[in-house]
């Protein structure tokens, strides 16, 4: 059986800088991933058969990042059932409040998972849908948890580079 | 010719207290309704046929009532182009600021006609669909002002009773 | 007949370049377009006098943009009822939050259509009073339609050109 | 040479109550004032009028008591050179959060002078509008030490009767 | 081999009555479910027990509801690589708007799934836990989907409803 | 006898910039001013002596610039009953927001005439100096019409130079 | 040597019953406390003299509770180099947003402690007062630690009556 | 017998630039400190280790800086009873509002002794630390008494050198 793909879509492709972070960490996962701009105002339609068909595909996780009354993870939350994660992009004068309070205020039913508002939470995106698809993939649970352990061990690295240079 | 007839959706049958005072307000100037519950995030698809087949037959602006992620507005918006207006229900923990930054900060190409959170706004949803209406309308457009003139003279008729008050 | 035209006022010439936006998708719809600058605080005698002039010389719909406590829109909305929509401009060191609540938040019996701070509201501003023109206007109906298609068409080539560079 | 009197003006009667505050403090003072329900939006002409005359008959200083978009303050500054004071109520859902900003940011040129939201603030209006009359009226400003030596002759006492409770 | 138990942390018993929506949901899936009141700050270390054992006795999804400066979630996140669910709970003065932060921004590299503030966001714990689980269930993925379809039979059903009362 | 002075206070030297605009404007309505560089938390006490001085030696009004917690203008109207104008400054992370609320929101009995944050409010500082001051002083009456006046103008030459462009 | 007590201010009575808290917990500790009604803008002079006095009479650290424009703690950190805790009060309209910004965001050399809004940050008042006090009293230190056992023990308490509840 | 170190955590390297601000002023005291870069998240079990060890150690306070959901002042206060003092980061799209809510809105029986955000707040930390050493040792209350009073010859300096300036 084939495992599951992740799917990231982007209201704009001016967001893709900001879920670049996104793509990297599901590419450091080996996890495949399907990149797509579409919006859930300017191209409806599009959007609607683009999740219908990735969910007959295999997609196993929605990632969506969007700015501004972002409601692009939400109207995916509306056509699928699989897990969608909302990333909220700080673009525009309100630096990404709008967005975080348009992805994360989903009413009753209709759930979004929704990360931090810009570069920490595309990170987070990724790793979030990392976890999500390894609750059924051995391998990429045991991944997850040495990507964890790395990170560790790098802020341990960066606090003996600091102590070295304090003493120096 | 039929008069094109105002469509008021709502997500829940909760938002109908509000939404009551726009109707209201479509029923002082003898304007058409119709109203609809339905849902941006719950029933997509059923929103999409309603908007659909509401201009084709003659919808001439749509009125959203939404509260917390309010999509309603923007996913209605993004169906049609007939003006579309917002109304941000203060509803939950955050007291409508969610609704309205989700109603307002819509991205470029696809507006949302905004109006304040809550009582206040649905009311003024009612005024700004009579005035849209009334752009093609010289009889609504002179009810519309006589209503203003109305509007006027009871506040000073307040002011009027308040200084009767005053001095007794 | 003529065709209504679209009134754009502005508090100050410094808020040219972000109206700028909205004058462009006007004249895009070749819809006729007067711009004032006109402050509700400094001239608000001549506010008063353009608006009631534009109104019998056959203004269709104001467009108002403003920052900081933004009363443009509002002053208008109390001069006139023909339809006036707001622009919250994003001036000064609160982004333009005050601008959008002093243009949402008014009152019963005054509506102001409000919509995003800054250039996507400016934008915006334009489509919506194309959209109020087209509902007694055929020919700009369906040019707004058009347009519609073509933004949707945009993002589509967007995410075409995107698939095409990840592929290479 | 008859004293200058307040005009304390407010955009709808049911601001009356959290008002009061206001016009007990100035009667406190025995300063003349004016009461009156005029709406910035809703009788502009009437307001207009209203001030230049009161301006005319001897008014001293404005005081505006408004919620939500309150532009009434604003509107009275850009008719009159007289300090006006703006009072930002606490009506509606955004608790006032609205009005303080509509009446605070005002753009260079045409100051409101903005005190604290709701009851706080319409009490300080009054007190606020003394100490201004009483920068001509050296009477006026012995009463207004006075009151201030009485305010704190409170505290004192209320802590005196802490502490005896406490002792007890 | 068992199916995976949703664990469901609490910072406190009182925050049950809100959490109660996500065990109503868990419940309504089937769903095996532990419930644990344990603090992130009063009881880091039976936290931190909990939250292993439980990870190694099959748990597959953490739920964690907390107020305030709500650290629950993200404490369990920094202990676990299983997916976390935080329910930012609106208790304090601040109505949540402190709980969402706390429980959204989390830095790269340790994601937590936030949902809405409050009840519709605990309901939405459980649905997005269902969901997660469902990644590797089809039966839940089917009951997910059934579910889903109910709920928007029962908008529509609301709907049919006001349209008989309306039309009465 | 001697017209009063204008003091203008700030809590560090590092807001003389944003302050410039108030001594500007008092300079052209030929007020006498005296700038003091005076801190309500480090020197309480030059603070207290200064405030006490000044009223002594015929101040008129003072006027305060702070940012943060701005306490300033606060400490400076415990100490006097002469109107005490606050300008929050747009120092630090929070852009003046926390200045704002800090100068505005202050108990009853206490009051402080807050403008704008920032630049605007350092101008509008001058001017609601120059008004209270009006209100004892015919002359500076009439020159703050006649400013008025001015400003008026120059709004309708940036409009006259407007229009020029748009047609040229 | 005496023990340094501590010294509970607050700007009204009516902030009592949420500062009865902070004597609740330093009751429980044994530290001697006293409780002064004083206002830092209507008795700054009175004050002034409580706080220099209380030092020299070996209090060892300053809590003060109060809302809106909460400058208290910050007029007592400008008096005394003791540490000072601040409170800020959930009273007005912003539910202590605005006591939480004037007292945290005091400039460099004059620090505040500050703690929660309302309840939580009385009681937590108490708790760093004992914590600091305790730098210097190893028994103090003891009952301070036993106190967050017995705070644990708490909720383990709780968990375990409700796993009890749930079973039964 | 030693002087009880502080201890400087920051969750990040890069926090350090801000956190300089502390070392500076614990450095200008000639207290002893430790820096040490650990995360809530990332390093959990260093961090405790850490703490636990410090504590151990003769550690009398702990500085923490952190960011976002800025965790680690909370998670240090969970794990020891001695005074821990937070300096929430500006970093990210919400610049520190974020971090001040995570870091101020501790529930009861935790309390962490919050500063302002940034640059400010990272002074603030080690006058606070300062302040609270010295409370067991009089030659540091002497030391912090002296730079008070330096810091008011400062601005003292600053006004008198503004004078000549305006003099000149």
């Amino acid at each position: 059986m084939t495992k599951p793909f992740v799917a990231v879509l982007m209201g704009s492709d001016s967001d893709l800088p900001v879920m670049q972070a996104t793509l990297d960490v599901l590419k450091s996962f080996e996890i495949t991933t399907e990149v797509k701009v579409t919006s859930a105002h300017r191209t409806p339609a599009a959007t609607h058969s683009y999740v219908t068909d990735a969910e007959a595909r295999g997609c196993g996780v929605f990632i969506c990042g969007a700015g501004l009354a972002a409601h692009l993870a939400g109207a995916v939350a509306g056509i699928t059932t699989l897990p969608v994660i909302g990333v909220p992009i700080d673009a525009g004068p309100l630096q990404g409040m709008d967005a975080l309070l348009s992805t994360a205020m989903m009413p009753g039913g209709v759930p979004v998972a929704t990360v931090a508002i810009g570069s920490a939470g595309a990170k987070n995106a990724g790793y979030l849908a990392a976890q999500i698809l390894a609750t059924g993939d051995k391998e990429l649970a045991l991944a997850v948890k040495a990507d964890r352990q790395k990170n560790a061990e790098a802020v341990i690295a960066k606090d003996a580079a600091l102590q070295e240079r304090l003493k120096g």
